[in-house]
């Protein structure tokens, strides 16, 4: 299990500056609400149940330094985290959480409501754990011995509270002993693959061959690659799917190889407000990412630049997407509500 | 036209230096045989018909100076740029015709050499661009005012004597007035489309975006793409095309959306002794080019890379091969025959 941050007992967080894998493993103080909205802004904390943690410790944050007012504080606190990044449907899902609680105490004393907050926070990243490890097992009868495996981005611990959502089932077979070989595609532009899920499964010792993201069609091509799993940052109730960007064109080079294509993400991540992912808004990243790779400029100055950062996945074109509470198959969404309303009468299971 | 030299007509040749593309156009005075053979070593020139056309120019060099003995002094520049580089065959193709002239020059002057040298460089140029001229005109019907085109790695003018291969038909329909937009994929690992094919586009005022390999599916979905064109390294009989990592994808993609896929190259690319793509070696380069792409490392130490620097597409994906002598389309192997046996009926047409 390889967590992004910890609540340091002594009222700050510890957070894995994840700009800077895999060459160097930078941990930094955040103490601050704004330097937890920066942290996420600039994705040293990135990943949709990462992000959402981060954000709700980041409330916490703003009792620090003992405000006169505790309940404005905080309340400042979600407004501004909840600007930080567009997509991530567990960033509002966490905060609307932290809301509640502020809301639920508008005349509390800050250490009490600091308690209280601080209470969500860990709860909301005892739940991801334990989700993610319930994720990760129903996941592994999906792969046997032999099998290549293609992820893109990361999906991994540090994208969430440490158990990840793609890497969950292929790190859990890993464990059991089944022999599996991974193949990462880099995921440009901000290389998160090479940069991250690279450097996970090596720290667990799961084999892996790294690739550019042109090369995916090439490796199952050759009969390299038996299923593709990869994780999401918003699932629409009919499983259309939203992930980085180069997701939807591996759903595709699945499809025409007759490969699987898997969907691992908690159930927090389906947005049932929204019925098909034409209804989800994909955001547009600075141009500078593609020009100016690491540092070196690789494109003629003026060029015109489209650097969406995800990409929607019909559900027609997902095998499976594996969650907490099991394996859903389409139609997504009769299994979908069937799980949100065992989750509203189990509220423990959230 | 993007040529990558010039004829100077004080007697040296003017060689743009493609290494430091996108970042700075330095034009570089190459005055003898030696600065063209570094020039050409160092990849200052690249791409198999830019290579012979310079090697060629890189000859006449060697009477500059006014030898005492001129007919050595070429013999020994034309065996130095023999050494260059191992495997382009159109170097070899433009010093054979160089070594002809001189051996049928055994008695000649200096200032007659240099003439007949100089005409015989500039014929090979000339054909070169009169292949890519005719090579263009026969493609641009396929693109019609308003269309999005998707473009890989560099097929452009600076890789040939000026008007290149895929991008040809697009440069002529631009000038004709047809309004197009070219999506450039960067094309990892090196980065050809970012650095140079965005480059030339923008010098020729072509519209055009720049996106990761990872975006194509996505601006395909989105309806932004209504036609694929790429170059291709070798093309066998049947039709299958070998051509830079990532045109596989391409080709499988655009079939998914029903977008029409060419391949643009000269007759002098089908290798008729290969009868299919199955026979096609595909060339396995460093992992540092994927681990390293940008001077900055993006990856772990120590992890597995693969890195093959072509794929191969079958033919049963390729809409249409544009050579100089026209357009061919299923089964391949018919066209590229007639068209073989009506070049060597007119040599004029090599």
């Amino acid at each position: 299990m390889i967590p992004p941050l910890y609540w340091n007992a002594e009222g700050h967080v510890d957070l894995l500056d994840q700009t800077q894998l895999p060459v160097a493993e930078v941990w930094l103080e955040i103490k601050t609400v704004e330097a937890m909205a920066e942290a996420i802004r600039s994705l040293r904390v990135r990943g949709a149940p990462a992000i959402g943690i981060a954000a709700a410790y980041g409330v916490v944050l703003a009792l620090r330094d003992d405000p006169a007012q505790p309940q404005n504080a905080v309340q400042t606190a979600i407004d501004a985290l909840t600007t930080t990044r567009p997509t991530a449907v567990n960033l509002f899902y966490a905060l609307d959480r932290m809301q509640a609680v502020l809301d639920t105490h508008p005349d509390a004393t800050t250490g009490y409501l600091r308690m209280a907050l601080l209470a969500e926070a860990t709860a909301i990243e005892a739940e991801d754990q334990a989700s993610g490890r319930r994720l990760g097992e129903h996941g592994v009868p999906l792969f046997q011995e032999g099998m290549g495996v293609l992820t893109h981005c990361h999906a991994g611990g540090v994208a969430t509270s440490g158990y990840g959502t793609a890497l969950a089932p292929l790190l859990q077979a890993h464990v059991q002993g089944i022999g599996l070989h991974v193949f990462v595609d880099e995921t440009r532009p901000l290389m998160q693959g090479s940069r991250i899920t690279a450097w996970e499964l090596g720290k667990a010792g799961v084999p892996a061959t790294l690739i550019t993201d042109s090369m995916a069609a090439h490796v199952m091509q050759q009969g390299k690659v038996q299923a593709v799993i990869v994780g999401a940052d918003r699932i629409a109730a009919n499983g259309d799917v939203a992930n980085k960007i180069g997701t939807y064109a591996l759903a595709v080079l699945a499809d025409a190889h007759g490969i699987p294509f898997y969907v691992a993400a908690p159930l927090s991540t389906i947005d049932f407000d929204t019925s098909t992912g034409e209804g989800i808004v994909i955001e547009e990243r600075k141009a500078q990412e593609v020009t100016h790779g690491f540092g070196r400029q690789t494109a003629p100055d003026g060029v015109q630049v489209y650097n969406p950062a995800f990409d929607v996945t019909p559900a027609r074109l997902v095998t499976a997407i594996i969650t907490e509470h099991g394996i859903a198959e389409a139609p997504y969404i009769d299994t979908f509500e069937g799980w949100r309303e065992r989750q509203q009468n189990q509220p423990s299971l959230r």
